[in-house]
């Protein structure tokens, strides 16, 4: 498969009017992969759409559809081969490589991010991180130490961070958010809670996690 | 308002074609009461639609239809009364109590997130965890020692917890998630790369943290 070929195909029919492709769509790339990782795991190199959607309760029809862009690994009334259609999916993901990681606040959450997504997951490290709390500077974490926001485009440059994550309290967010645009970051996920845009530079990703507490605590009360 | 008006008006014009409510539109009043709360620690007493859309970036057209329930608080060409609506939303999503919760699971995830939930967020408050590992059973976290996951039936008893929170690995997560069902648990936020579905007895949320750095790393590479 040549580079060429990977971007255009995707860019002409996988997404919206702007033929772009939504984050939903990359949403279910991402679950598709860990699907078909996981059947690798278990020896399985081929699979059907209609089992995939059985064994992983996604919608066959979806899966035919975001799957007809991989069509060559796709064998008509056989099924999937699992391991290059998920290596392609991986390259497809930006997942053939590291992608580093520079987080703000180090708190609670931010602690725990560091070492939830240091250690666990495979395709993602993070080799920075800062926090305005003197008691929290020059400590060591996992494999970095923790360096205040002022130092953010130092650390970036030093530290090859791709994506920042902001882990701060609210009324810190914008200005963390800034340093890291400053610093060259181009992706960021948000755990703040306050909703930040993306721009054509800049992808950002809004995770809150309060939400999710009231989305079950609504359903529980109802 | 009585409570018998506050059901059939929302379950009647809310939803779906079976008159539910969606998840969406839930996180979606959970996303302006965070607005109004804003609002009203500013001092701003009164908001329009438009100014709501402005402010927070939200569509203007959707306030509007989501907040159609709320009617009795807009005045027609002045806006929405802020005090009273927030209010009325936070009863609606149940958060006029503090509601319970039990976490299986407290390594990093879990642990921090003991520790977020449990100072930061008025309305929700980790009162119970449990982990097989022998070294933190019987450890102190924030305000509960924690078990085993075979003492759970006991705990969220003598707790009173309503809403589970899965953070073991994904090898460790049908097993968990059976006993917080076996103990009572009708509401489970899980962590654990593993999708749960909801039943018509149990509100599963399945947060996925991983699917948002491969989101923002495709459009990095895109």
């Amino acid at each position: 498969m040549s580079p060429s070929r990977r971007g255009p195909r995707w860019s002409s029919s996988g997404g919206g009017a702007d033929g772009e492709i939504s984050p939903l769509t990359v949403n279910r790339l991402s679950l598709y992969l860990r699907a078909l990782t996981h059947l690798r795991e278990q020896g399985i190199l081929r699979v059907s759409s209609k089992e995939l959607a059985r064994r992983y309760r996604f919608s066959a029809a979806l899966i035919r559809k975001d799957l007809a862009q991989f069509g060559e690994f796709g064998i008509r009334g056989v099924g999937y081969e699992v391991v290059p259609l998920a290596e392609r999916i991986a390259g497809l993901l930006g997942l053939e490589r590291t992608h580093s990681i520079v987080i703000c606040g180090v708190g609670n959450l931010g602690s725990a991010l560091a070492r939830y997504w240091g250690f666990n997951h495979g395709n993602f490290r993070v080799v920075a991180g800062v926090d305005t709390d003197p008691q929290k500077v020059g400590r060591r974490l996992g494999s970095f130490t923790v360096g205040h926001p002022r130092e953010l485009k130092r650390l970036v440059r030093e530290s090859g961070a791709e994506i920042g994550v902001l882990a701060v309290p609210e009324s810190a967010a914008a200005e963390n958010y800034a340093g890291l645009i400053a610093a060259g970051i181009r992706a960021v996920i948000n755990f703040a809670p306050l909703r930040l845009e993306s721009t054509a530079d800049v992808r950002v990703k809004n995770v809150d996690l309060r939400i999710n507490l009231e989305e079950v605590a609504f359903f529980l009360s109802h």
